[in-house]
């Protein structure tokens, strides 16, 4: 099976928004480290990049799977289960980073919106997981009780994958409002300023990708969230 | 026809938005303002009242109208397109208003991701608005086209929509985040702080509220954007 061109440009977007955030903190912000005595900003790196790339790439990659992948719908179900639990493992070792950079340099802790967002983004996800998992694989429901969840798993999915996307965005303005107006002085039309924010509009082209191929209209029997083209007179 | 169940939650949370944003730019933040020679924070607290009342508010109540209005369709597509065309007015003024208090500042203008984020939403609610105009209302395209139309005016105005809610998101955490920083000297944990935080939570429950009652799965025969709740066994 080819991959579907909306899944291409899709993956066009997630390599790029990777791309770029990695270049933003390994170029313009000194690189990533666990830990660092004296320059606890490379502490904080290991979060967008972390984030990024676990919630909100492998994430993509998880809900588009069952249109993506060329093997069956069982095959297809555990590489969506393992994607997002990687999805969260990388997402849940981003939020220590951000608390570990916090901690270390004497900032408040969760009192942003970017951080509530982001917190509830992942507790979202980390339920939606777990009820899945119960659900549909281990133990698994009767067929008839599978059917009647399944929508609701895809839109809760969904949800969580937006509210993913949003945190994100909030991220990206809140760290660079920070770098524009402290002592990093970066100024506000500079190369940096502007690559966040292309950083932050791509990372939106492809959550907004993700939600109109997974929902688009005339492929309800391809996909439970496939839109209904019925048209009441 | 007495009004869902759904659209009472989202006018709640309507109202509740509409409530908190006032006491926000009246009782923390001084008022509103057209003119002041002092103080033009006042003219900036014009942009937030009008951007929520206008895109958030009131375009949720358009998008939702064609469920909600208890009239014939036509009637209701009149509505529909009233509503927006105040949305946009009322936007495009709340606009007028950022860029006057920038100017009069001495701030820059559009650097910021909400900025980016916030121009795109209303250039594409307006371009939104006009092919819907032209196609649905005056002069009108044939019947088979407007039917093969719906679905992408549809989807393409949830698009504007929820960009619209993006730079609203983005709006609440840049502004606070500057009284955090500036010389306002807001506190991070402070009744202010906590409150904007709070009205944007408001905000993102309100939008997810009404995509999510307006693509609502088992009613494709009922609206255009109804899910399809067919499996794929």
């Amino acid at each position: 099976m080819a991959v579907p061109a909306p899944a291409k440009a899709v993956r066009a977007l997630e390599a790029t928004a990777a791309a770029l955030v990695l270049l933003w903190c390994v170029h313009f912000r000194g690189g990533l480290a666990l830990n660092s005595p004296t320059n606890k900003g490379l502490i904080f790196n290991v979060h967008p990049v972390l984030m990024l790339i676990g919630l909100i790439i492998l994430g993509s990659e998880a809900i588009m799977s069952y249109k993506t992948l060329p093997w069956n719908r069982g095959t297809n179900k555990i590489v969506h289960l393992v994607l997002h639990a990687v999805a969260l493992f990388l997402g849940s070792f981003g939020v220590y980073a951000a608390f570990k950079f916090h901690n270390e340099s004497g900032i408040d802790n969760l009192y942003s919106l970017h951080s509530w967002v982001g917190l509830g983004a992942i507790l979202l996800y980390g339920l939606q997981w777990v009820s899945g998992f119960a659900t549909f694989f281990f133990p698994g429901a009767s067929p008839t009780l599978r059917r009647a969840v399944l929508p609701y798993h895809a839109r809760a999915g969904l949800v969580a994958y937006v509210l993913a996307l949003l945190a994100a965005e909030l991220g990206f303005l809140e760290k660079i409002t920070f770098l524009q107006a402290g002592a990093a002085g970066v100024g506000r039309y500079s190369s940096e300023a502007l690559m966040v924010n292309f950083t932050a509009i791509v990372v939106s082209l492809l959550g907004a990708s993700v939600v109109l191929y997974v929902t688009a209209p005339g492929q309800q029997n391809e996909h439970i969230l496939g839109y209904s083209a019925v048209h009441k007179p």
